[in-house]
């Protein structure tokens, strides 16, 4: 039986392109379901009941909810080629540690500073930059947070720092000369289809955010 | 060779008792560190040199972060017996989603409720009621959450839980009669050994919370 493989989904989340680049470096047919927030739908609201929030893999019926939660989900079931996280309990322990400072620290400061505005942004921009450069040092010379292969750490941070690194309207105060081996990762992995394919055009994403007031550049 | 395993530790946090726990649970022979909060050991600073924070595994000189984390790692490395998880990936998936439920929410709101005071400290009791009736649900008929086993989602949980439940200086607001499948649960957790040598007594934790002003009884 073929595996029926469903996203519940909303574009502009980084959370939902997490699971997009888990299921296209995988290889796994899967359909894009698109939820509209101001109507959520029945089904998303029947598979995740607790949270009610995208992203939600429906996996032959059964439904995983949570987006690092998922692509670990993917990993184990689709376990034949491109694992996401090694083999040994040590260093799954490492990488499983600093996704979740990617999930806690990175991506907590980079919400907050998508939404505010004047002084609470400058400081939040430092902090993010902070935790940019404690992942820089992390990384080292690797050319992965995985180390040959591309693996959840980089699956956790790549949508949110591609955002901020690449769109200009994000200030883009990430810059090479300063943060030269994580923006040397980010170009790598921007070369990946999954990749590239899940990260939204900033034109696109822009647009969306200006016309839900999302936007505050902090000017 | 023999492992040497050594907790970095501070008794009164759920976290720690959390990994305390899941040692026990395995039978791992262990050393017990208690840091001192005032003066953070060397030894601590260097083996979690991100957070800082207890409890810190250190298993053949190598260290494991985060109370989570540790459990999984110890699970994974003592796989002869008493798993913390189940071995299919849905089932597993379903466990992590729990254990995260548990984690962001429920002690969230619990330490909220520990340091606030007055209509602040009852919002939160609410909130945290809300999630325990929730947490009843999922418990549904099962001995643990883990099913006939006590695994993973029973580690995170028992000791936030076991300390609201039993000690009266809480507010002892978690009543048998309108929680009776999650008290029954807390009960069964309580007989086993692991987790009565690792929640401390009554009054030894009153004692610190007194002396270090952490407690607010909301009167």
């Amino acid at each position: 039986m073929a595996d029926e493989v469903i996203l519940l989904n909303f574009w502009p989340s980084p959370y939902g392109m997490r699971v997009l680049i888990a299921l296209e470096e995988k290889g796994i047919k899967y359909v894009n379901k698109e939820e509209d927030f101001s109507n959520k739908s029945p089904l998303l609201l029947q598979m995740n009941p607790i949270h009610k929030k995208i992203p939600v893999l429906i996996h032959n019926g059964k439904s995983i909810c949570e987006s690092l939660n998922i692509v670990e989900y993917i990993d184990e079931v689709w376990n034949d080629h491109s694992p996401f996280l090694p083999s040994d309990p040590y260093q799954r322990s490492q990488a499983k540690f600093w996704t979740n400072y990617v999930d806690t620290k990175i991506y907590d400061i980079g919400m907050k500073y998508t939404k505010s505005k004047g002084d609470e942004k400058e400081a939040a921009k430092k902090e993010l930059l902070e935790g940019i450069k404690v992942m820089e040092e992390q990384l080292g010379k690797k050319p992965y947070f995985g180390g040959d292969n591309f693996g959840l750490v980089d699956v956790a941070l790549v949508p949110l720092f591609c955002m901020f690194y690449t769109y200009t309207f994000a200030g883009k105060f990430i810059d090479d000369e300063k943060y030269p081996t994580i923006t040397s990762w980010a170009r790598r992995c921007i070369q990946k289809e999954s990749v590239s394919k899940a990260i939204p055009q900033e034109e696109k994403l822009k647009r969306f955010l200006d016309e839900n007031r999302l936007l505050h550049r902090g000017d």
